[in-house]
């Protein structure tokens, strides 16, 4: 079942322990939209600017993900650059340029209205629910959200967890929402207000998620480098949803499943620059770490 | 089969979030005796000074924890003042007394040389080797430490690593001992200087452990208040050791059920001060517990 994505197509400027990367290939939804692709067709919800190299664009065609929707804009595209310290689990936003995003509205088309699978990646609340909105009665959505959308526009946030089925945020964004100062408690806040599941990811220290009312925690994958944290995230917004439109069900089972899918995408992502190690590996290397993380926490 | 801890006996004041607390009953070797003996009959190995109450050994003595190892020395009990953080892994020492420990050499009984299960915790190397020696040839060994040790006696420390067959340390530790800035890197290089297996604990994010070649990972368990961390490392250490102790065998199998039931331990250590919530457990609750652990990563 086909997955539809709104979020950021963008050149990154990273700068890590391991190095640093100028204008590389990123965005949200790149990161997402190649994680999902291991598992169902994904169709991308972006704007990109008018130096977006059209290579980029090719490469995620000849992987088979639909960019009938990168909204070419007059302008420059989304560019990020950020920096990470010493724990890869912190980091700074040295600068960003998102006029791509000023005047983009996202008009679905037929295909992209019927999407059943729909994830809201971390954009603008009010991009979020255009997308939402279009779509037409979906079988699952998910949302994340970052800091910047939590400072500035809480309540259409708060508002937004009614209307989907997954909230995927990371820890200090799930604090931050919900003014708690502990996780659990955080969890429980968030779930009242409308997902029936919350995952929080962890960064290094893995996931935990409470869905319905069990918790189910996955410790992050051991790795020995961390390259580049940057769209860790996202990839594993794109497993976890990958999975689950894979699998065609909801239920808790197939969540938990969905995940360490999730937290398999997540720990490859991280190893090299942009999505270097993400375009190198086959469905088989995704499955085979999936069985990795089955061996990690079996006793 | 029985097991032996050589440790701290002590009386903590600690600051938390939650409260704080004056001279209330803690010290390693106690918080760990405690957790194993859900598990097997421990014998405790510590000084303690005149100034002890009577009614903490009689505690000790009803539980069935064998005190005759405990050594009353003139002067003060050894006395640990803390404060933690908001971040309920980040502790600060505010004051310690170690004078217990000046002039205390430990000499075991014929029982305490026949133990079969050691544990040698946060104390000096040169009293976890006096201990050691005095040993009767034990079927398992192993050891804590703390930054003090590596600070100050680093190569005794990176030394007894050859004499033990676990290593229990915490996260920080890992990454000094090792000189590491990756726990993944840090546990093989601990692995090489001896123990067949390095657990390292993570707080609230779980346990990390290397047995043999395998990797095993286990979160922390969500509690939705730490109260105070204070022994939580010990308790860890009391119920691996419980479990080892219990089965009689040192398989990796057997280690990670092992190292579960650590975890176990350690999440309902933090849930009081001191070891009010250890002493209201039954072996039911305990076992409860660890089937929310198998429950808490099933997928």
């Amino acid at each position: 079942m086909s997955i539809l994505v709104v979020g950021s197509v963008a050149l990154d400027t990273v700068e890590t322990r391991a190095g640093s990367v100028k204008d590389v290939l990123g965005g949200s939804a790149t990161y997402f939209a190649w994680a999902a692709s291991f598992f169902a067709p994904v169709q991308v919800v972006a704007p990109v600017g008018e130096d977006f190299p059209g290579e980029h664009v090719e490469t995620l065609k000849q992987r088979g993900i639909d960019v009938s929707h990168l909204q070419r804009h007059p302008g420059g595209t989304f560019r990020w650059h950020g920096r990470y310290g010493d724990d890869p689990d912190e980091r700074e936003t040295v600068a960003v340029c998102a006029d791509a995003f000023s005047d983009f509205h996202p008009r679905l088309s037929e295909s992209g209205r019927k999407c059943r699978y729909l994830f809201l990646a971390n954009v603008d609340p009010a991009l979020q629910r255009e997308v939402l909105e279009q779509a037409d009665s979906p079988e699952l959505v998910a949302m994340d959200t970052m800091d910047l959308w939590i400072k500035t526009q809480r309540e259409a946030v708060v508002g937004a967890l009614g209307t989907v089925d997954i909230l995927l945020v990371n820890d200090c964004e799930a604090l931050d929402l919900s003014g708690k100062d502990n996780l659990v408690l955080a969890a429980a806040w968030l779930r009242e207000r409308g997902p029936g599941a919350v995952i929080i990811k962890k960064g290094q220290h893995g996931a935990l998620a409470q869905i319905g009312s069990s918790f189910f925690c996955i410790p992050g994958y051991p790795l020995a480098e961390v390259v580049d944290p940057t769209g860790a995230g996202d990839a594993f917004g794109g497993g976890l949803m990958g999975c689950m439109a894979e699998s065609g069900k909801k239920d808790e089972e197939v969540m938990r499943k969905a995940v360490v899918y999730g937290s398999v995408l997540g720990s490859f992502a991280v190893e090299t620059f942009s999505l270097e190690r993400l375009m190198g590996l086959t469905r088989e290397d995704v499955d085979r770490r999936y069985e990795e993380f089955v061996e990690l926490v079996r006793f």
